[in-house]
């Protein structure tokens, strides 16, 4: 049996970060009325904050954040209509093609030749199973798990329920905090394949990365060389 | 090894229908300025059917489909401060105490003595997980799968990974539509235990109905009896 290698997928395996970027301009545009664009972000993601716990990683979240945030920022006084066409960009941010980072598929090809590939992804279940199926890269993959948090807990769960010794187990993904950490802290490796921005929630506390030392690769094509 | 029984959650093992349709209530009383109950309804119904595709199962794709449906409703006239006590809405359903219906705890241990557990939910990840937890029955479980649909392909990819024939798999739940039919027609068995009210989505098509046969329970803990 081949070693597991578990992936992550957004803004490792596709662009994500950007889309999400795209949306809090227009988000910021919509708001110039009754706020600027910093005050605008800080109360957006003072709102995200809020309520991670109880909406989760994911579109839907994000467009409820949105919602609530414009109601607070115009202290009620914006219309209806800018308020539903909020979720219609979430239905954009769900329907939106998928833009696979470069060299992704035969990246994956080497990767799944010497390791079975555990796909560990957290977000809304149906958007994010939707993306696996439209990137076109599900076969490529062993099992793919959806999961509420990256954490350590979650890990030791996804491993048990595989089968899977977390020593014998290695991670790829852009986010130190989601993707490194966790897997270090339970005894398996991590390699960090950063991608160009890394939202707010993502970024480690600096403490946490006292004494840590993990690879660091440019693209998922440089990670088979590592293994 | 013992053989699998899968056990649904919502409406199997607590209350949730209710909880949507006090919400629907306010939703009504919300848009009276607009429109009678069965309009309302019959508008958020179509809301639901239209994104139930992008928002999948759950609260917060309930909550997104409401506030289109207002603002359509209201044709924009609804104050964004009503919008945002929609999501409210949405926030105190994720956060109500779970109900657990009639003898489940004592129908789960009789039932596990003989069986592993695998609890088969759909809706959000995180919701449906934080909701396991709460109802302190997590620990009856082998295993605990939320799914995006409960379809055909779904029963057959969760068994499949979990290694479990269908042959001798049976399925309990309230659901003719998500807890029966798809595991009968994957070569399973499944128990009926009808709760008291049906969400419009999870009435079976008559014509699926034709020529199928499974028994049907009063409770969860008179399943035990006929296994």
């Amino acid at each position: 049996m081949l070693p597991v290698l578990g992936v992550d997928a957004d803004d490792t395996l596709w662009e994500n970060e950007e889309r999400f970027h795209e949306v809090e301009q227009r988000f910021r545009d919509l708001m110039v009325p009754w706020a600027g664009g910093d005050a605008t972000d800080a109360a957006l993601l003072a709102a995200e904050r809020e309520n991670i716990s109880r909406h989760g990683y994911g579109i839907k979240g994000f467009v409820l954040s949105m919602v609530l945030t414009a109601v607070e920022i115009s202290d009620g006084a914006i219309d209806a209509r800018s308020l539903a066409g909020i979720v219609g960009w979430g239905h954009e941010m769900m329907a939106h093609p998928i833009e696979l980072l470069d060299g992704v598929p035969e990246a994956l090809d080497d990767l799944g030749a010497t390791h079975r590939l555990l796909l560990i992804t957290k977000g809304d279940l149906g958007d994010q199973m939707g993306k696996v199926d439209r990137s076109g890269l599900a076969d490529r993959f062993w099992r793919i798990e959806v999961v509420p948090e990256k954490d350590v807990p979650t890990y030791r769960d996804v491993l048990d329920r595989h089968g899977v010794d977390p020593a014998e187990f290695t991670m790829v993904g852009n986010s130190v905090k989601s993707d490194v950490l966790p897997v270090l802290a339970i005894g398996g490796r991590a390699i960090h394949v950063p991608h160009t921005t890394t939202w707010a929630f993502e970024k480690p506390d600096p403490a946490d990365l006292d004494g840590v030392d993990f690879p660091v690769v440019d693209r998922l094509t440089d990670v088979a060389a590592l293994l």
